[in-house]
């Protein structure tokens, strides 16, 4: 097989697949909006199906936005944000609690709520451009394969890259190592009306000398208050924080580092300095449960997320994200120009041309 | 009317709005998958409704992804990418050549492009964590009203921040004009495998002088060279560079501009001297005819897109993003790991526990 030959085989199969995909959605939007376009109609008047709780809020959640919150019960706040004698180490990765409901359900949930989301980011924006200084910092953590990635694609699914930037921390740069440990973090936070994703963060230099020991005790340790701070300082001037730790399965993370080594559109996402990490979890985990006593504030707390469920720890980012936006309580920027004269400006051209 | 009741009013409002605009939404869908759904089920078997050509060419890009440009005749790259001749000034903003379809056709098309400009985006995210250099900078020039916000969240509906990212350009800080009009751009590039859209660029270090004589001839003129010279060694690099122009009609311009003065949603994207410019519009279609004379090369052309039709503009970046895409031939990065003993030490772990 000549050049030219196998470059137009590995292109045809990457389309073959694209229309998989493509039709797979289609057929399930087909799927969902037939069966809404029968209950609208009266051939499926609900009475009858058995419909759970979570069907019939789901419902309302559709004919108005104003009742997505109550989809949880109970509140994801009271279940998943983090107090004291929660244990990450105990907690099952394969758990949804306060979401009642299948697969489709969360599906159905994170497309309504993702159209809030823009509505919200929108007016975010705004304030920015007019002046104000609210922003929003998400903070994602959790083991490698806990689903960070699919988190960012899934939850800002209507969103706008204007208004939304993420940024991944690695393991520092030269450049980075010859700053204090938050000047990476301090560059990369979130302009005024901006949303900004921290695919790992601040938190790692807290986590990785406890686990590694590369640092002494007392200099890490000292962190504890250093981040406490740095976050009141940021809330204080305007930026919202959320911080979320996924919560995997060792079980699930050996399923999907399995799912990496088998798939060659996924080798990119795996790297065996991931195997060194799973042979540490106990410390890992150790190590994340003293930052969750030491970081989690009133007004930057910690949740503890189920993960194993994709669409589960979706659909709790997107609430707590559409929440958190719900509750800077904004408003659109008032006109800080004469209208009247811009107004006369626009419609007496026509007399100059 | 006290606080709280004006602020519960206020919000009420807002999700009202947003239901409606949930359920206009849901409506077209339901419209477009009956429609669709008849004509699998041959309910409706096309033969006697006098299928445009458009409407079939749109039928088999959905059969199969691959056939996705051919909806396009003649060519966008035949009609819209900057020759010897054309003049800015003479185009009709209206006019949405190479497309004989409707706003809803425009809808479908940018819908199954959207998916995949999202697969793309992937691979080029996933060479880029492998090391490799590529990556895109696509520049969005247009007068005031051109539509270049919506261009950016429409066509990147199924993008994922993680990859694409956006900057605004703006008139100039203290800091920006301290040092050359090149080092604020640089600073802006994108990371290898990331897409960034340029919202205006160091183009408008050429036009703003040349409109406004706030700088010498023969600097702003010198900059032609010095942009070629910037982008040839960005694309010897790894950069591909788009480069879009937004031909909005100046009626156009004025009917959104009143639009702004009329929705208090819409106050924060008006400012007053945005008049000015549009005051001086002659002036401007002058210097940007200049730009693309001058700056439209065989490896960085520039495309020149009537925008009034904000369907037609979208549908047409939306296929220039994603040819740009394809047209890097990118391939899924092998692994760089001993796969084996990858497996062994994940398969292996059980009787070390």
């Amino acid at each position: 097989m000549d050049k030219q030959e196998k470059a137009e085989k590995t292109e045809k199969a990457k389309m073959d697949k694209l229309d998989k995909k493509i039709a797979k959605a289609d057929k399930q939007k087909v799927a969902r909006t037939l069966a809404s376009v029968a209950k609208a109609t009266g051939m499926d008047d609900g009475a009858d199906t058995g419909y759970s709780d979570l069907e019939r809020r789901l419902q309302l959640a559709e004919e108005s936005s104003g009742k997505l919150s109550a989809v949880w019960q109970p509140s994801i706040d009271s279940l998943l944000r983090f107090r004291p004698g929660m244990r990450v180490a105990d907690m099952d990765g394969s758990a949804h609690p306060g979401f009642d409901g299948t697969k489709e359900d969360a599906e159905r949930f994170i497309e309504l709520s993702s159209h809030q989301i823009a509505f919200y980011q929108e007016l975010l924006y705004a304030n920015g451009v007019d002046g104000g200084k609210r922003r929003m910092l998400l903070v994602l953590q959790g083991m490698d394969a806990s689903g960070k990635g699919g988190i960012v694609r899934h939850v800002f699914r209507q969103g706008n890259p204007m208004g939304i930037s993420y940024h991944g921390f690695g393991k520092p740069t030269e450049e980075e190592k010859a700053h204090d440990y938050l000047w990476r973090i301090r560059k990369e936070l979130p302009q005024n009306g901006w949303i900004k994703i921290f695919d790992r963060s601040h938190y790692e230099d807290i986590v990785m000398p406890h686990v590694y020991g590369t640092y002494p005790e007392d200099v890490w340790r000292a962190r504890y208050d250093e981040v406490n701070d740095f976050e009141n300082a940021l809330i204080d001037d305007g930026c919202s924080v959320i911080k979320i730790f996924l919560v995997v399965s060792r079980d699930c993370q050996k399923k999907h580092f399995l799912g990496r080594l088998d798939d060659p559109h996924k080798y990119w996402k795996f790297d065996p300095s991931d195997l060194d990490a799973r042979a540490r979890w106990d410390d890992y985990m150790d190590a994340w449960q003293e930052v969750f006593e030491k970081t989690s504030t009133r007004r930057a707390p910690w949740y503890l997320v189920p993960a194993d469920h994709r669409w589960y720890s979706r659909a709790v980012v997107s609430e707590l994200l559409r929440v958190g936006l719900r509750d800077m309580g904004l408003n659109w920027p008032p006109a800080h120009f004469d209208m009247a004269e811009a107004r006369r400006r626009l419609e007496e051209e026509e007399d100059e041309q």
